[in-house]
């Protein structure tokens, strides 16, 4: 405890999402007060024909490729 | 807000997809009274080795292959 | 299959919810190609306390109360 | 995009709840290259009886309340 | 990992939430090569009116309680 | 009703998932007290890149490969 989940676009890198769980695991420790060897940090990665907003597929919306929107 | 997540079986097209995402987000708009805009679907397709139902993974059940059987 | 999970606030009427439910289990029928009787839809209801978009709790957006604001 | 996840015991106050989504948007707009306008955040609250680890509710193993043990 | 959600209808007591952890658990650690430890088991438990199937709600299927007809 | 879902890392064997669904089906039927037809249980595999504990992605923590380590 916590699990937190991350359902966005594909398209980070290991890079990327190594920095997001250290500084959001350190977030929940400082924030909600838990011991970081608790907190458990998933990602949920989407292709764009998979996620869809305001009544469109984002494969529509944005054309091939990933995660280059600001919006995904 | 709304987020509607729809867990099935591989093997839907996108235009089946398009066509599920425009008809639902209305729905929702017009019964759930929110703005198209705020609706979002996200679709998380499976393998049948990774669904099961009365003890019995779908892939033993109804074998190779995708969405066939009008139960996935 | 399909599973269909709508996260939303609280604050629909079970009128709304069953017109929704039947409305979108007859769309997945249609559209997905499944049978009426493998369509199960669940919904997840929050508490303005517990949804936040734009870095902001939605309690402290929009106060008090449920699914007024055409945003939820 | 992208919709956060945090599920946790019940128990944080909303100050807790404002901190860490604030954080955590800055985090992934910073990381992830998103726009603030588009993370969701969303908390799913536990009791004590629906929540296992190790083969034992958490309601055996530190009893009634909340939030107080730091691996919640 | 790994974390076993389980969603059903309410009413189980928690005599009956902890055998079902206690078993799968060690079902888990037995057939998919984990430690007990390290499994994480969540309940997420519904009213009747936010579950249907089959296009209806099951508070209108089942009318008002909990968990009696062996369906849920 | 009820839909158990189980997030793990990749890497077991379909007679792994067939024994685990077959076991925790029966377990449900048993301690849950529903019928084992109603029973679903949906699998989600994870590479070790979107999975992290303590701060650190899995991938980092276990380098390539699953499942080996029984903390998966």
């Amino acid at each position: 405890m916590p699990i937190i989940t991350v359902k966005m676009a594909k398209g980070r890198t290991i890079e990327q999402k190594q920095k997001f769980v250290e500084n959001i695991t350190k977030e929940a420790a400082r924030t909600l007060n838990v011991k970081e060897e608790w907190v458990t940090v998933i990602f949920d990665e989407y292709d764009r024909e998979n996620w869809a907003s305001n009544g469109q597929l984002h494969l529509l919306k944005f054309g091939q490729g990933f995660g280059k929107k600001g919006a995904e």
